[in-house]
């Protein structure tokens, strides 16, 4: 019932569009009608849903998350160098869901679902489970 | 069993409770024991919960999310001029749920359900799925 | 099916470790497959998970949050005086999920799941419910 995908990040702080291999999870779990739920097991990576139109979106997230939450701080206590990755990543959120219908994922026009790395590049773990309606 | 609210934004970046209309779709699923599941399909507003006592903090919670995603920035990539927007709608989240007992949303003391716009307005969708114990 | 933990917090804004409590309820609740769904029904305090390994993330994360979100400013219009708060529990989220695999919490190596407090000391409620597969 639990599927694991695994996701290969290309750097530091990204955004890789897992909706193929979560639209794969879904027809797996051969779920008509249903809600797919994601979630990350990590700590300093999340999953959200973002416009894949432009890449421009997403670099202009990155960059802007990459200045509110430093990644260098002197007061940081934290002994490895990503507080900021961690916070990142909780901003973003571990545990999101998304509908199924007629087999497919219910995204919006212009959605795709994104594993937002925040201290990479790294594998990462997605886990799917289709909830049966 | 899935259904369409349909929630017209009044300004670019605007909190509108959507607590009634969510309660709507909780009576017409005939769900006495369970959850709601609520997803927004836009990639530039989100959902939230917060107090509906004093306006004070919807206004002050936009201020502050304006302030910390700027709006422009030169180092932005994106052609359209809403980088901003995705940042903030992601930080709030696409998907939510609240728990279903009575026939009623079990909501807190102070909680009510926002669509969290941030650039409209427009005309947006929220998705509710009951799931039944 | 709707099971309540009591969390007593100990400082303004602090992390509190709640993997333990999580953990009966699923025990309590007698689901070996499944998930676990957590809601907070307040508007000043959330949910998320992050690493337990070293305390130096908590204070780097409340820390931040401090910073960004800030406790005073003269064009808050909220009576009282935690608009602050307020956005750091949107930010965490209200509403999170972990499945439930072989009747434990299926949990990252490094994930622990916190009450984010924003408006302590409080004593605080976390609703959970199982959903078995």
């Amino acid at each position: 019932m639990l599927q694991q995908l695994t996701v290969r990040t290309s750097a530091g702080e990204c955004l890789i569009d897992i909706t193929g291999e979560v639209e794969r999870a879904v027809r797996a779990a051969n779920v008509a009608e249903g809600t797919a739920l994601l979630y990350v097991p990590h700590t300093t990576c999340g999953i959200t849903i973002q416009e894949n139109a432009d890449p421009g979106v997403q670099h202009d997230m990155i960059m802007v998350l990459r200045r509110i939450y430093p990644r260098k701080d002197p007061a940081y206590r934290h002994i490895e160098d990503n507080s900021a990755s961690h916070l990142q990543a909780s901003t973003m959120g571990f545990s999101h869901f998304v509908f199924v219908s007629g087999g497919r994922l219910v995204l919006g026009r212009w959605q795709a679902i994104y594993l937002a790395e925040f201290d990479g590049p790294r594998t990462r773990t997605v886990l799917v489970k289709v909830l049966r309606d």
